[in-house]
């Protein structure tokens, strides 16, 4: 059995085509119908305003399965500790003895969150986008900029947080690190209103888009939504895009946008689907496509089996 | 972060009195409704015969959670390997943070379950229990009744299983390691027929016992049914008991003996409810008590935080 602290696997794993590669085929695979994906497991630690999740998934025929743990504990900065952590367990789909334990304390699955919205856009965005709006100036913010650059060529950014310095301190860092001219709005409606692709990398628990802030022809990807309270899109968004798509129907109902709008009666796709099938879903430059993403446990046991191929490589 | 093996572990967690009291505690907190516990999260691996369990619980207050990841994989004889197998991770309830990983490969499970055995004997059985039957010849076949003696005053055990060799092999070794004379039976009724206590240890997915192998004044637990496949007692057992308990109603319901009497309509109590009020259910050493035990997050809890005390201090 290996151990892997964070920085072996920021060594070997980073958000480059290979990666995107590998929680590609995991979607596939369950678009597929190849995939064994229980329910998360999931509970709340109220005293410390804490939270766990635990997520897993085994691709049929894959040699191991990845069960990830990630603690959310939200009053951790007070005490000088990231908020977010955990660790992925890697088994042995033959055998289940435990392969490898990779400590990432959550890299692995900022990873192949942002991945997934750099998937969403690919197969969904106008291949000519060029401007991104973000809303929110968190981790997310950045990392789902910087994977979208492996599928498109993105060349402006536009953001928007309820927190102005944030979004501020956003740019700086966005430049400094992807030399990427970032433009600061005061309100989501502007910073959209020339957007190719939008992302919305929120904690909201009301919605931040509106279906009148989207112009013809974007993409929108939230990847904020994953628990019942957490809401970033307007139901009417839902309802109203020329074609939805979710990582998980099941998820996004219970802890997702579709949570929102129990009453939508529409054809809602699934991201693997549209991999598997080579279903090319967008048909004009004028249609609005939304993808929403709650995280899946084929995305870390995807990963996670990408990152131990490596780590045992190096 | 402190990594334990198996053998650390076993070198300080027994199967003793301080360890029952750790797990009695764990479903008394439970019993007053201190404990989050959420569903097992389950995944079956089927081409290699395999699955997973993962459990849970936080016990308010208490300054670590376990997460219990229990693989079975049941080809796994066939290549010189254990069925089951396993880890702990206890993390800080404060910052969620890893506190000890227990490479316990399933040793604190056996005597978790076990002790839980012992603690619903504790709380049905007679006082002068003297005489177990077992049904079934395996590891919890010896752990129940080793546990069963920290509680009553053990002098005979009565052993069926359905292969004669394990059942001889079962009383040998019980003999050398616990001096204890066992009478080998070709059926459970004659097992049971002389028994204070009776207790099943089986995969079984039908019956092992009816109404009419049980004497009066038995105790009887059933340990072994933990999906909804498994199932040790007949219906009319659930039915006519005097008293019937559980570890978990929703547990029992979903993958224990409850689950295979949809229609049954009687009080059913909780393990940890009876522990909690002091309730004392039996009222005559005529009545037959029976109680189902599924496995909870709150004795891996109990057992992890018990045994990282012991390791920290040895």
């Amino acid at each position: 059995m290996q151990i892997y602290n964070r920085h072996q696997i920021a060594e070997v794993v980073k958000l480059d085509c290979a990666a995107l590669e590998a929680v590609e085929a995991g979607f596939a695979a369950l678009g597929r119908a190849e995939v064994e994906m229980p329910p998360i497991l999931s509970m709340n630690i109220a005293e410390s305003n804490g939270e766990v999740d635990v997520k897993t998934a085994h691709i049929h025929g894959w040699p191991r399965f990845a069960i990830k743990i990630s603690p959310g504990f939200f009053d951790n900065p007070s005490l000088g500790l990231p908020s977010l952590n955990g660790l992925m367990l890697l088994f042995s789909a033959k055998t289940g003895l435990v392969d490898a334990v990779l400590f990432d304390e959550g890299y692995l699955t900022d990873i192949r969150t942002a991945l997934a919205g750099a998937i969403a856009a690919k197969h969904l965005s106008r291949t000519n986008s060029q401007r991104v709006a973000v809303i929110g100036a968190g981790v997310q913010a950045e990392l789902q900029v910087a994977a979208l650059r492996l599928v498109r060529d993105i060349r402006e950014v536009h953001v928007y947080s309820r927190d102005p310095s944030k979004a501020q301190a956003y740019a700086t860092r966005m430049q400094d690190q992807y030399a990427l001219n970032v433009k600061v709005h005061d309100n989501a409606a502007s910073a959209c209103a020339q957007a190719d692709i939008v992302v919305t990398t929120t904690p909201a628990r009301e919605p931040v888009l509106n279906w009148s802030d989207l112009p013809k022809g974007v993409h929108v990807t939230a990847m904020g939504s994953d628990n019942p309270h957490k809401n970033e899109l307007h139901p009417t968004i839902l309802a109203s895009a020329d074609v939805l798509v979710v990582d998980r129907i099941s998820q996004s109902r219970a802890l997702g946008e579709l949570h929102h709008a129990p009453a939508l009666q529409r054809e809602v796709l699934e991201l693997g689907s549209l991999i598997s099938n080579q279903q090319s879903v967008r048909n004009s430059d004028q249609q609005i496509t939304v993808c929403d993403l709650t995280g899946t446990g084929v995305q870390d046991t995807a990963i996670a089996n990408y990152a131990a191929r490596l780590l045992e490589d190096a």
